[in-house]
């Protein structure tokens, strides 16, 4: 099937480039509440999925050992962008268990964002794992591992019990049957699973609503959600897009993006979540998107939404400051 | 209509996205050699069609003038990196003409090159317009205008005498309309003009066969033509694809890429140029999609059609060096 335009790219008054995409918004019972495109196809969360990832964190009793409060528990969940108080979080967090950076398998890379690679550029030779964007799902990984007696070395593997307890987790939460032929490998060396948008929707409707689960697992659901909504800088960084939408409505928006153009949210409150998928992979499609079906739940002209439309329809200026053209959203979300 | 799928992004054996996108190449006469999409639809060539905008500062005696060589012309056809060679060269050019940074309209960015940002940033508190990918066109208009008398200042507004008279020779080579209906502002705040694939294409394809132009036309053509093939270090920089491209085969391929997924080629010798539109702006897709398109015109198993298929399809790595997908072209390419 042809998935639909879903945002157009303008320059002046003609359309330049345009995205195509899916989008799913499910509730706890696992209703379709809207749907655009194929989102019954496999597509990997990639990063989008790191609340799944972090539930053994919580359920192990790891978090309670190490006395992990909002921040490191919406940091077990991020993408962030390397910044100093970032890369301090996830010392700490290791130094809790007795780790270090050493232990870190991710891998290292400077950071995607342009200010904090400057930072970085004058004040380190070279980045190491901590700066890495996942540094804090893999503390939290860690953690999870020297509190309940995992070896941790080889954490990263589809082998590893820590992986095989995630894999167990996330067929769970979204219904989805996971293993090697749906397997790839993520940025950071760990396995990611392509999963049918409306499961990983209904997953994340269920962690909001505690529908379905066992109580355990709906109260560390709730806690780590909670988490990001309460932490939003530590989910993301400054000025990033999952930062800046929970910043909106503090409380009321769970957002987290992955690579590839994968966005997930979440609104507690409504009891409904929504994952998109720009087909092309694009960043700043995936963000338009989520931007303009969260603000589909949000009161007619109220500041949120009208915030949140300002993400989803926005202009774009040159290194002169001019104006030369628009990102909008389309009819069909 | 619905552009055909191009290229494909894997992870693992699944197709994790896919982009969409326009190919055509044409032969100086006019002829159509091969296309796939939409090729009749307008096209911000963006920077791709430098040369094109460079032709007044050869065919005014601007370039003889100033003592001008194959790394001037190259430069003032590029979307340089802002390495320091870059930089150099276009405070050299300007100070042949009496200027300075200042007469520059092209605003300031930090380089997008990752190697070059970080240079950037432990030896500069900002950068300047000369950083600016666009400096070496802008030199080239800046000279342009000093040795004709016409007023430097304002030399990015449309109706500046210089931009109609690039818009003048860009009508003449593509066959396009050009005007207020079909622009945009560029990135570096000079005017952007929508064109169809096929005009941009066969406006190459007269540059480097001369076919229907007037001998001094033809001539400059290929001296610009000919600068980049020679300096390609001077069109792009450092692992950039443009210069990548021009090197596989020296004196053979001459390609540049613009903004928003767009990429030209030529291959002189066999009288023919090409451009690709990926539909969603993605450089990768672009880049992949020109290195295909010009490996079907090298012998069969030649040492540069697999270098040119090695970058149209390539594994990508993660942080730890390890195989996590591709980047394939699909057989409409």
């Amino acid at each position: 099937m042809h998935n639909p335009v879903t945002v157009e790219v303008l320059r002046g008054n003609l359309v330049e480039s345009r995205h195509r995409g899916m989008a799913v918004v499910m509730d706890g019972a696992g209703d379709v509440v809207f749907s655009a495109g194929d989102v019954d196809g496999g597509v990997f969360p990639r990063s989008a999925c790191k609340a799944m990832q972090a539930l053994p964190l919580v359920e192990s009793g790891a978090a309670d050992a190490y006395g992990f409060g909002d921040r490191e528990l919406a940091f077990a969940c991020a993408s962030h962008s390397g910044e100093d108080a970032h890369v301090q979080l996830a010392a700490s967090m290791l130094a809790k268990a007795g780790k270090d950076v050493e232990t870190l398998e991710c891998g290292a890379h400077w950071s995607s964002d342009q200010k904090t690679i400057i930072h970085q550029a004058r004040t380190l030779e070279k980045p190491s794992a901590l700066h890495n964007n996942c540094s804090g799902k893999h503390s939290g990984f860690i953690c999870t591992c020297a509190h309940t007696g995992m070896e941790t070395k080889g954490y990263v593997d589809y082998d590893h019990p820590l992986q095989a307890e995630i894999r167990s987790t996330m067929e769970s939460l979204t219904g989805a049957a996971i293993g090697h032929d749906n397997c790839g490998v993520d940025g950071c060396s760990i396995p990611t699973y392509a999963i049918p948008l409306k499961g990983l929707a209904h997953g994340f409707a269920k962690m909001v609503t505690g529908q379905g689960l066992e109580q355990a697992r709906a109260k560390a659901s709730r806690r780590l959600i909670d988490a990001c909504m309460a932490q939003p800088f530590y989910v993301a960084g400054t000025g990033r897009t999952c930062t800046k939408l929970m910043e909106i409505a503090p409380g009321q928006i769970f957002a987290k993006t992955g690579a590839e153009g994968v966005f997930v949210a979440a609104l507690p409150q409504q009891g409904i979540a929504m994952v998109v998928k720009c087909e092309d992979g694009t960043t700043r499609a995936a963000e338009a998107m989520i931007a303009a079906l969260l603000a589909r739940y949000f009161e007619k002209d109220s500041s949120e939404q009208q915030a949140l439309l300002s993400m989803a329809n926005r202009s774009m200026k040159n290194w002169n400051g001019i104006h030369v053209g628009d990102i909008r959203v389309t009819t069909r979300l």
